[in-house]
């Protein structure tokens, strides 16, 4: 909102922003995507739900609430699901990846919270928020989707009501980009399988975000280090945060950077058109060797009655013109 | 053989032919492959071995021995298993891909058998022969791997006595290629998924052509009529029986042709250097949606406790110089 233009048009960018929930685990790319989320002009960002994943979701919620107040944005904030909606699922350990506490050491720099957590369950909050605002709310979940299916059983009318869902997960595959926890799966849907196999077979649209897309993705150390001194602290904690997250992928891949995984969900949203989709039902696999495998039938042609009739036309991200996301950085703070 | 050269040295093409025993479920494509194996100066096909497949095994075992007389082989074919090693597999029903009769209605062409049915089953063949020449016989499979799950059970040894197993199978999703009966899965594969698991992990070399380059080996109309003429009526029996093949792929494809799918893994013998290899082990789904995927763990990062490690490294063919393995149908007959 530029305060020097007192009355915007209907069609300035004050109405044309993009209402969204954010469900998340954070996590260091979770933080970068909130980054967008919070602090990017076209986003009315009206809550942080948390969830277990990338840490415990005691931890998880208070990074959540610290990066809020980071990036300036007093809305509600709600603890989320803390495991997978089958107890036995394992649960990976991310201490290797986003560190003990989720921010690479750097969740005791967060700023204090400006408000008390919502004293509602994440899945309450995300079903009286889209019943507030019927069709106008977009869901961005870059963690384990235990969060949308637990919200999806409390009220199943809340997929009619859902503007859209982009996720940030699973991996089909493409140009050799397979699973980072299997062979075959990606971590946030092996965090929950049967969790992510509801959410793409519910009644509303999702984008899914993968592997595939997200690992073309990599923000270089200097496109990183242009964060620094930046949105008042914010860009340098990033900067800070990112330094432990990138000694994880520069040791396994070499990238002299990280993967933009979370902020690609984000990106999508502002830049539709940096990612090619690809239509047809996905499901995840709940067993055996290729558990948390995401499957999408797109080409249909295997007739009426497989593990993918009848159920809604997905959108799989399949290519991604890198340079388009990454931009969106030079647009916050 | 030339019959101007009565004094071959050891380098000549007959000390360096690669014996061969081919396990095959005939099938259009099987015959294709059994035309080079037969036929093609650089095999020394030792005996066929019939499995259950494009249809029950009494007909591919009867195609089985009218093709390999109407190529002229006076060798052993045997009759092998008539379904999955687990019963309640499902068959898949191939005869609107291979017709009724498995040939596309030209197996009431064939020529008489010149020779009785071997009295061993498939399996038991396979490790007569093996245990004969250890080290030196090459096992091409393309159609379920049963037969070869069988003589592993029989014999174990034989593992370390065969010189390596060649496949046609599985589908790894490389450039859009995905499974044939399932998203994922494909019919080799999925008709005896238990037995492909077994062959993909037993202690012997096994390279897998799957649908990843067997998709890209189309045999144009145009090339398929070339064989008209030749063989002494074996190439026009193919071009007839293609032509039922041909439409089922152009229905659904779209080819004007047909994919060279079992001739790839005759092929990969004679132009090795064609096909691009990737190391890994091999595991095949047993249950859920995913059955009968194949995955490869080529890139061995997710430590030691998976269901791929310890197992043996085998290759997967992720590309193909298709030119060069048509090419190969102008050296017979």
């Amino acid at each position: 909102m530029d305060s020097t233009k007192p009355t915007p048009t209907p069609t300035s960018a004050a109405t044309s922003r993009i209402p969204v929930i954010f469900d998340t685990d954070p996590g260091i790319d979770d933080a970068l995507a909130l980054a967008l989320l919070a602090c990017h002009p076209r986003f009315e960002l009206l809550a942080v739900t948390a969830v277990f994943g990338n840490g415990p979701v005691d931890i998880t919620t208070r990074n959540a609430r610290g990066l809020t107040a980071l990036f300036g944005r007093d809305i509600p904030v709600a603890a989320g699901a803390p495991g997978p909606l089958r107890d036995e699922r394992r649960r990976a350990d991310a201490a290797h990846v986003h560190g003990d506490d989720g921010l690479g050491g750097l969740s005791a720099s967060l700023p204090a919270p400006t408000r008390p957590l919502d004293a509602r369950p994440s899945d309450q909050l995300i079903c009286d928020l889209v019943n507030e605002r019927p069709g106008e709310i977009t869901l961005v979940a870059v963690g384990p989707f235990t969060n949308l299916a637990l919200a999806l059983r409390r009220d199943p009318t809340i997929a009619a009501k859902v503007k859209q869902v982009v996720v940030m997960g699973g991996a089909f595959g493409l140009r050799g980009h397979a699973g980072n926890v299997t062979p075959v799966a990606e971590a946030n849907i092996m965090a929950d399988p049967e969790a992510a196999d509801q959410v793409f077979t519910a009644p509303w649209p999702v984008t899914i975000v993968g592997l595939d897309v997200t690992q073309e993705a990599i923000m270089r150390e200097s496109e990183l280090a242009k964060l620094r001194g930046r949105g008042q602290g914010a860009g340098d904690l990033l900067w800070l945060a990112t330094r432990h997250y990138q000694q994880f992928y520069d040791a396994r891949d070499g990238i002299g950077g990280i993967y933009a995984h979370d902020a690609s969900a984000a990106a999508i949203l502002l830049v539709p058109d940096a990612f090619t989709l690809r239509a047809g039902p996905v499901r995840v696999v709940l067993e055996g060797i290729a558990t948390g495998q995401t499957i999408q039938d797109w080409r249909g042609e295997h007739g009426s009655q497989t593990p993918w009739s009848g159920h809604p036309a997905q959108q799989v991200c399949v290519e991604v013109d890198a340079a388009r996301v990454l931009a969106l950085f030079d647009e916050i703070f």
